[in-house]
């Protein structure tokens, strides 16, 4: 079967001179691989009229779907809608029903006093050559253009807004429904293995000889992230039941091989694997942070749900605080310092005594870049997770700058959490 | 002067299928923007050889600098190398000062047991026709090529590894220094106004007449962030004291006009403008979170420094918590919930006494996608900001997902606190 094509071109100068972060395209790139598409190129360009056209031109000729997102903001320097107008030989009118939609938010939703700025009206024109996609969750609306007869391969090119919740709001309820009734797709599945605990070079060497016994439509990932690897394998066909039985036997020898390091079969957070561990056992727990900063705490909220095993968190930068709520030793403190096993200790104690919880982890670091000295440099750290009866403790050492470091802190406490539980229960 | 343009390509499937977001390019883009170089266009493609050549041979033809990332990695589906050996007419030998230093960081600094893998020894061989350029925090050189004998525009092909923290050290050791050496960058200088408080669209209206004069050597890009938007001017040219001069008149204009929204004339984080407030005033803060889960305090302590003013938090995401620590009644629980006014404004006050903070925050929210009612639909959030003597309190709704939900609280509660603080002292 043919594989479809697709290509993101994404739209703006912020992306250029770096101050936006692209979290767009990889969600996209995402929903496209679950139905099937294959994402062979991501663009961006800026607000430049040429680099614009040349990047539809040049995507033209090896995709079949073009996405493009951005540049359908209201302020001055979006040029993309005239441009897309012109490039499909089209006008711009203004369309009735993106009209009362953009009047109702104004009014509504937004109730910004007074009468409405023209810029935000001319989210309301839309080239006549397109389809228009209704945009729920804000004013520039979605535009649609098929090309059967333009020469090239393209048959679809969308236009979306660059805001990443309108754009998903697009893509979820117009887009993929719409793509899914057009394209014929392959089967696409997927199996992620989550490990932590070694590196990539040590599992390429562990699971070589599986690698190289896998069949042409079977392609594996190596996904690095925080101190861990997630092993994805994609298995592309026809037949959904053959396919799934193959890619499933394929599977089990992998986690065989990585069952040392193996955190969970599935694609999901080690936050969302704690989070289940919790809910199963029914057991709660907490964090006592100092160097995390709570990020430990943030990881764990950020999933829905989350209420059900964590119950708070005492985040102790300063001293005072690690001695008055959570009980830390002015001795301890005094003695052998904050960046301590002693303090971890303390702090693991004081957080299951004071938020009440069956399980609590604790941390206590040096970030950087500046506090570190030769004794204890930067990247120093030490962790501990305990139950009211039983506390352990391990010592890391990390080399990275500030933010790397905190994000490799709060996943290997986590991990040693999760790990502790497990252990306990 | 004539503009150096840059190309950047980003090498790896995983960045296609969406598994990693794409921060890289972006630290890059901001790097290279500094020192005068316009990245105008950036490309990211899979570990497929023909998709790596053509995007070399197209960025060739309008870029100065073509700047590629990853594909550099120890594991099996790394063709970069490689190719690049082909597309310049090389050979791979093995370098002896990146031989050493591989396994200078396999012995004393990984300590890994054992003798060194293959793959790993394999990142020592580069490709005879380039110019080393040494890695200190990881095994993968960068690679130099220069382009005298090759037609089209780039002069330069430099190739890094793509984890962050190796491919940033390599850009500020080696690649930002020599790029300077080489080029006649013109003067590039920027100033950042940075709005909370209204639109993109409102600003814009108000700004319309001075974005008009602007000059053409002096652009203003909007910038939108969560709950704010940054305006930026970039001024080129060729003499820096002029240049200096006219774009710091342009930017008093500016910061006149949208003074009703300005928090800060530097580009920086929310987080920084609170903290350099608190250095100056000598006070100290914390918070007091249920719905944010932790993350004001991550975002407070993610800068350097942050321990002069920040003492810590008390995240009290189940309710007996926020009872027992942080003294919030049972009547408030029980008769208006925990999302409502009496309960932040309690919340603020037992953070205060609790952590002996001069001022304190507090959240309580529905962050979705689910436990939204009819009175308090999802999105709906209390925050308070206050001192021992004085509270005050915000009601928010949002209408995102729960990241954004939570990203947006944090930065409406961060920022409600930076302007009591300012109006309390």
């Amino acid at each position: 079967m043919k594989t479809i094509n697709a290509s993101i071109i994404t739209i703006g100068d912020e992306l250029l001179i770096g101050q936006t972060i692209d979290t767009n395209s990889a969600w996209m790139a995402q929903e496209l691989n679950k139905i099937g598409v294959w994402v062979r190129k991501r663009v961006a360009v800026g607000d430049v009229w040429d680099d614009i056209w040349n990047a539809l031109d040049e995507e033209s000729k090896d995709s079949d779907i073009i996405l493009i997102t951005g540049g359908l903001g209201p302020t001055a320097d979006d040029i993309t809608k005239p441009l897309l107008c012109k490039y499909f030989g089209g006008t711009l009118v203004v369309n009735e029903d993106v009209l009362k939609h953009v009047n109702y938010l104004f009014e509504k939703v937004y109730r910004r006093p007074g009468p409405m700025l023209e810029r935000n009206l001319k989210q309301a024109e839309v080239p006549d050559v397109c389809t228009v996609l209704h945009n729920a969750r804000g004013t520039a609306p979605g535009m649609w253009f098929d090309r059967k007869s333009v020469a090239g391969r393209a048959r679809v090119v969308i236009s979306l807004p660059g805001i990443p919740h309108e754009m998903k709001g697009l893509m979820v309820n117009e887009v993929l429904p719409r793509l899914t009734k057009i394209f014929e797709f392959p089967v696409i599945l997927h199996r992620t293995a989550f490990t932590m605990g070694t590196g990539e070079s040590m599992i390429a060497e562990k699971i070589k000889d599986f690698e190289n016994s896998l069949p042409e439509h079977i392609r594996l990932a190596y996904l690095p992230g925080y101190g861990m690897v997630k092993l994805r394998l994609t298995a592309k066909g026809d037949d959904k039941e053959n396919l799934e039985k193959e890619l499933n036997e394929k599977f089990s020898e992998l986690k065989e091989l990585v069952s040392a390091w193996l955190v969970s079969d599935e694609d999901e957070s080690l936050a969302m694997v704690v989070q289940k561990i919790l809910k199963e056992k029914n057991k709660t727990i907490g964090t006592a942070e100092s160097c995390t900063g709570g990020y430990i705490a943030h990881l764990i909220t950020s999933n829905a749900g989350s209420s059900v095993g964590f119950k708070g968190s005492i985040i102790s930068y300063a001293n005072d605080v690690k001695e008055r709520i959570l009980g830390v030793t002015d001795k301890t403190l005094r003695s052998v310092g904050a960046v301590s096993e002693e303090t971890v200790i303390q702090m693991v104690k004081g957080a299951v005594e004071k938020l009440q919880v069956d399980f609590a982890v604790a941390t206590s670091g040096i970030m950087g870049p500046d506090g570190g000295t030769d004794e204890k440099p930067v990247g120093t750290v030490w962790v501990a997770a305990g139950n009211k009866d039983k506390i352990e403790t391990i010592k890391l050492a990390f080399r990275f700058d500030r933010a790397r470091n905190i994000e490799m802190t709060a996943h290997a406490a986590l991990n040693f959490l999760r790990k502790f539980i497990l252990a306990n229960t």
